[in-house]
């Protein structure tokens, strides 16, 4: 029988190795993709609308022989809005408590960053300004993975941030519309909606076409054909990251209801097959409870054969010496999504340095994060929460760097500016100082 | 003979044309570089610090039959301090003023992001954490192209955030160390230098080594194989942004000294032959000044090769219309180091939207903020401050989202999320959140 779930000890000798392995991810490069997405990028950057258009009506096999123009293809925001009327009223409602709850959070985030402006006794003043983005563009994957919720979380720090024109675009493979994808748009403050995908629809917002003008910055999620695109135009315009796969590490200290804990790892392993989901508990009988609720649950659930896998491959439950240890193993993994799941939570969390995000306590469950609590849940996988945030305001906006010297001040820096451009042999640096002395 | 300088003039029907056939820059990549760092990278990966080792003696050329152990290459914190105080006095002092400022402005851009909590009516408190990074490494160029104001400008921002280990690898070619690159590292806090240099150096730091532990971001300049292995081990770490080549562009009213604009022009195309410097003017007349301006001052400059092939082949002089029209230029250029010479820069500053540093009123030449001011040097290049900003604390920085939902708060939050959860067909989600629910 296949194992359910792989049982560590960090007492075990090779403990270390076994986890160093069982964390090992590394995203394969295909060959066929990157040379088929090398020549869509190039087809659109030189032909534009036509070979959009011709990708789009091949790849997504759009119904009654295709899109006839790109006209053809743009959402209306009229019918932005009747999809937004069309879903179940519970539905409309769940989406508009998110989305509201999202933009406090962000707004909060915004408030964070102003920039400043100081003056100095001579009169030089130095700052920093912060200004949106002027275009950003939003992939927002069609078919199986249409999520209404991603829709929410690009959007709406884009629309915090004041970018102006915030355009997605989403394939409709065989002419499939999502309703619940479109009124989340409809919320969020989207501008422009195209029916687009893929690289090509990736290229179109890198590089501009006829109808549709290139943005400064590209994000969401996307297939591999969409990943190695984004990572391509990179450079001609900004991207988020490169997401990998969805990971959620549990500490516990088995005062939670072992269903919980046992339904939050599923929440993770339903994602995909690649997915993470590791427990990491100093009491083996909770963990005996926890390894129980699995088996006990996952024949309810309709992803079971996902979550099998997930688990089977990826998944751990690790019985480590004590909660200290528990954090200090977190660290290392700096996963994408951490619960602390302990009665006081906020004692472990102050020894936590690296984690996209925390959820303290029982309740606080990574499945409310992912919906409505407010933060984003665009985070930084594969350990990169070592050096990178969640998907904020922040992404949306950059910094100008703001110097005014005074005539007063351009006499003392100037020498000193002089002086370390000689040292560096740039006489042409140190001769522009020095023509501002008096 | 060679035009000094190509001369544009806005009011031309094919200007917009000219003017992005100047500005277009692509990186080239090489495929041999490509396929060295590769081997290098997956070398040092697999050996550790004997590829490091044997790569180091080759590419450096290190005398005395080379280095025997990594031990030799590191660089004692009293090997720096001497270096300290041998270099001239008037150098150190001015290595010291220009730290000083630099940490003064960095510490303010610290003050900005603290982070924030909040707690809701329920008792549910929502928040984002600022934590710095554990451990970066810095490349420092060896050779030509070694600068200490670099040094200043990529630890202090990481010193200033808190990170506890700044490794700093800088090459001696032909084992010849730049004492003044030494000094700066004593004084901008680098915790460690390593002579090592090339992809071989940029392996190490991401990958680690038997004696360098890996680190969790590589910033710093480097040359195309730095470049190609920064690129590569993105992902594993983080890296800052790859830089083109620098760039001014001056917005003048004609007021500023002329001789003075010309030096700022050539302060930029000493950098390298790719460097580009472009005047933006509605005077023409002034225009020629600053062109007789060049033609004198040029042939007194010791880089004049240099410069006089940065101006030839990417070099403008450009008549506008007015000040507003060179200000919508300036914004469409996104300029790296955009100089506002002119009385009253203030109110063309406001419309500025895409600039790595404003440099404002005659006195603020770009060669004060490359060294003292206190603003950062590494700014984006390349038009990509239409969405990146000037390296600073920030990018020593990450955040951690923080969800600590009460037990009121998961009543009202599990419905929202599991109605959403089933609209997406991930039911674990939605369970996982119903049992939190009374």
């Amino acid at each position: 029988m296949q194992k359910m779930i792989t049982k560590l000890d960090s007492s075990q000798a090779d403990f270390k190795q076994r986890l160093d392995t069982l964390l090992a991810f590394e995203a394969s490069t295909d060959d066929a993709i990157e040379s088929a997405v090398g020549k869509i990028l190039a087809d659109v950057k030189a032909r534009g609308d036509a070979a959009v258009l011709e990708y789009t009506n091949k790849f997504d096999r759009l119904p009654n022989g295709g899109a006839t123009s790109m006209a053809a293809l743009d959402v209306s925001q009229e019918e932005l809005q009747a999809a937004l009327a069309a879903i179940p009223e519970a539905q409309r409602k769940a989406l508009e408590v998110a989305a509201q709850r999202v933009r406090v959070f962000h707004e909060r985030q915004k408030q964070e960053l102003n920039g400043f402006t100081y003056t100095e006794p001579d009169g030089t003043v130095l700052g920093q300004r912060v200004t949106p983005l002027d275009r950003v563009g939003i992939y927002v994957p069609g078919g199986k993975a249409a999520y209404p919720s991603s829709v929410l979380m690009n959007a709406i720090p884009a629309h915090v941030a004041g970018v102006e024109e915030i355009i997605m675009v989403v394939p409709t493979p065989d002419g499939v519309k999502n309703q619940m994808v479109f009124a989340a748009a409809a919320i969020a403050g989207v501008t422009r909606v195209i029916t687009i995908g893929g690289a090509q629809a990736v290229a179109a917002l890198a590089y501009g076409t006829e109808t549709i003008q290139a943005v400064d910055k590209i994000v969401g999620p996307g297939n591999a054909y969409v990943a190695s695109a984004k990572r391509r135009v990179f450079g001609t315009v900004g991207i988020d990251m490169i997401a990998g796969p969805s990971e959620i590490l549990i500490v516990a200290d088995g005062t939670t209801d072992p269903d919980w804990v046992a339904m939050d790892l599923f929440s993770q392993a339903e994602h995909d097959e690649l997915a993470q989901a590791i427990l990491l508990c100093p009491d083996a009988d909770y963990i005996a409870k926890v390894e129980a609720s699995i088996e006990k649950l996952l024949p309810q659930m309709p992803r079971q054969e996902v979550i099998k896998t997930s688990l089977g491959d990826r998944g751990a439950l690790v019985k480590v010496r004590d909660m200290d240890q528990a954090c200090a193993i977190a660290n290392s993994i700096a996963a994408e999504h951490l619960e602390i799941s302990a009665v006081e939570p906020r004692q472990w969390a102050d020894k936590i340095r690296h984690a996209g995000a925390m959820f303290l306590g029982r309740f606080s469950s990574e499945s409310l994060g992912d919906y409505c609590c407010g933060p984003n849940h665009v985070l930084p996988t594969s350990r990169t929460a070592r050096f990178s945030s969640p998907l904020g305001v922040y992404d949306f906006q950059k910094r100008s760097s703001i110097i005014h010297v005074s005539e007063a001040g351009a006499q003392t820096l100037g020498k000193v500016a002089a002086e370390l451009a000689y040292g560096e042999g740039l006489q042409a640096h140190a001769r522009s100082a020095e023509l501002r002395l008096k």
